[in-house]
């Protein structure tokens, strides 16, 4: 298969600028060419007109969890703890195979549409969730959630993480790969992790975990182990292998030193940490400090939507006022973090994050003949601070078209959002 | 003219819950009744089928700069004082009337498309706005901006802004009002000051200012005057007159205390406070100490888009991490923030905000069958966290359809896009 995406201005790298015009030729699952336009020779078997809008790379979901679909709407506006004690934790506790494998499709729908290419996700029945994935067509890093906070659940836990490790590692034709993931340092304690840290430089993969979400997580942390909780991990030996460390809200300049030094990439969820009021992670202090920093959504009950393209303009907004400094996270910065930072974040730095020969194909192209796109002095400050996902009209992921024209050719949208309709009606 | 929105789920009071299926009728400018569906009795002009949609009362941005759509996107990234004195300031001095006017419509269209209904606007060529105001069929409340650092500026700016002010009060049937409009406690004097309040208590209109955008303009403001601006114009007199003050990021508790007490309402404009890295607004404890908070986008070179509804989940989730308690600004207080406290603060307290018996009928219908909005749960809180202007598909205002079906009725929007392509490429 042999794709020719005609015309469009490319971000070629996120972070280097906008090639006014350009087309973009995909030859399989990668990028074969990107030649000044009318300059791409040979035959096609598929041409995507695309004059006047923006090709970009896929944007990269760092940190979700996808089935918690099923949750949006559901309990809102409480303090933290009831809403994890009284409402999110008891409905997981209900939780079926078949609940999380819809509410996963419902998702990858939402992502589709908002121009995720790629994400992370860790929750249960994850067996479900790849099944999902492989029908969608995205690329995924996927994890079991460790959660052991008795020494009974120990055992019982690390095998279902690992089973699923092992098992799905590489499916997909290599769509999908897998993680270890100890909940957080709060749930899990040291064994479990120098276990997890085994297995990950065993198989070859990365840890995904949640740190320093809240102020309260932290004080307690440093009550009972005498050290931050990025300090405590760095000494267990956890960042001896490639971790992604969601939100890291609560963190030092010291914790920040160690994330750096340790190649650690912290996912940043800026619209779960204001909903939840856990509070604002020092996103470009982090930057500045050398951390990989990507962005994540967290799951729909927390955010509560799957739209990296809105979480990307929050991010940057967010980082100026937390900073004090209105040139902080600056555009390029923003969707190189919505992108190629996350793509580092999952694995696939060599691979992934750039519109040039070789890399593989995950891209969406914007439709910019709307009206907050007029004038368009500037398509990339454009991108960042006022589109939206709703402005996403075909989705490729590895040479494959997931969405055109904003139909989706993957899955069945209206029986997904039916089914889930159905399923939400039982589980109330 | 006799119109029938049929079987949506409507908003009738913001604040008071979502009822699941009604028939709402709209006889000339207002609604005449909301009933059980299948009980609204008579002839109709025109009905809209709504089965399955939400019913909203319109939004009302509170604070914009309308033709600062021209600048979306021209000077980004900037320190504050680069940004208006090097890019923004100097740009302003090139406007024509002709600019104003187009780039006014253009931001006209973003607003219906995004569900806006009525809102506040403060710039120059107000005539130019008012025409195009006229146009659109929405509704506002227009003031020419008094900017009078020195003494010679004081008697051609206010005279310019009693001239606007006297001619277009009552304008396009009523749907366009004015007010006076000293830009800022650091722009005007007292003489400005106390010269608007006169006139504006002479022609029974509000005044529309800046007030505590950023921490050096009030510390500055205390150390030549020994007081807060809040307190400074409270002894001027200010606040003898209905007031929309923007911003007040900077506002101690004793400075709410007098915006509480004298009726004032805030625009609290999220994204333009953080994307300049002015400050998070205390817009909960605003809320919570009786002052009306409305909610505005700002102009769009500092937001950079004029969609109330992503504002208000802005509003809404920022609102939580400044007061360190996820149940701060609930989602009814925040559509209550981006409604009807808006028409309050706009002056339309008694006939908009509202969908009841002889409310002006301003109102914009959500479109609920897509995939961010399911499954479902909780409708209210699906359109303050989840939904974006994108999802908006039909506009009303005084009775008249704006949009229906996401096809704008009363202006060109094709034209208005390429006339200000045009205008935009001349003046870079």
């Amino acid at each position: 298969m042999r794709i020719l995406i005609k015309g469009a201005a490319v971000v070629r790298r996120p972070g280097e600028g906008v090639t006014p015009a350009a087309d973009v030729v995909v030859e399989g699952a990668r990028f074969s060419g990107v030649f000044p336009p009318g300059e791409a020779q040979g035959e096609f078997d598929k041409v995507i007109e695309a004059e006047g809008k923006l090709l970009v790379p896929g944007f990269v979901n760092a940190h979700t969890h996808l089935a918690m679909t099923l949750f949006r709407g559901l309990a809102e506006d409480l303090a933290l703890k009831d809403w994890l004690e009284k409402k999110i934790w008891p409905a997981e506790r209900k939780l079926t195979g078949e609940i999380v494998y819809w509410f996963s499709l419902l998702g990858l729908v939402e992502m589709i549409r908002t121009g995720t290419t790629a994400f992370a996700d860790m929750y249960f029945f994850m067996e479900e969730v790849g099944r999902a994935v492989e029908e969608a067509g995205l690329r995924a890093l996927l994890s079991y959630g460790v959660i052991a906070p008795t020494p009974e659940r120990v055992e019982p836990e690390l095998k279902a993480a690992e089973k699923f490790a092992r098992e799905w590692n590489g499916a997909a034709g290599g769509r999908i790969r897998t993680a270890l993931s100890p909940h957080a340092p709060y749930t899990c304690g040291p064994e479990v992790w120098r276990e997890a840290v085994h297995l990950a430089k065993e198989l070859k993969i990365p840890l995904h975990t949640h740190i320093a979400e809240t102020k309260e997580e932290v004080e307690s942390h440093r009550e009972r182990h005498g050290k931050s909780p990025v300090q405590w991990l760095e000494e267990l030996g956890a960042f001896a292998v490639s971790t992604i460390a969601a939100h890291c809200v609560w963190v030092s300049e010291k914790d920040i030193d160690i994330l750096a030094a340790h190649n650690v990439s912290v996912a940043h969820c800026p619209s779960s940490n204001l909903k939840l009021a856990s509070g604002i992670a020092p996103a470009w202090a982090m930057l500045q400090g050398g951390v990989n920093l990507a962005i994540g959504t967290d799951g729909a009950a927390s955010n509560n939507t799957l739209d990296m393209v809105r979480e990307m303009r929050l991010a940057a907004i967010l980082a100026k006022a937390k900073a004090g400094d209105s040139r902080a996270m600056p555009a390029p910065e923003a969707l190189k973090s919505a992108t190629q930072r996350g793509a580092t974040a999952l694995g696939w730095a060599k691979d992934l994050g750039a519109i040039e020969e070789g890399y593989l194909a995950d891209c969406v192209l914007f439709d910019l003949d709307a009206v907050h796109f007029t004038p368009g002095h500037d398509p990339l400050a454009d991108l960042v601070y006022t589109a939206s996902g709703a402005d996403v009209e075909m989705v490729m992921v590895g040479g494959e078209i997931l969405m055109e024209g904003r139909n989706l050719l993957t899955l069945d949208e209206e029986k997904i959002l039916a089914r889930c309709r159905e399923l939400a009606r039982k589980f109330r």
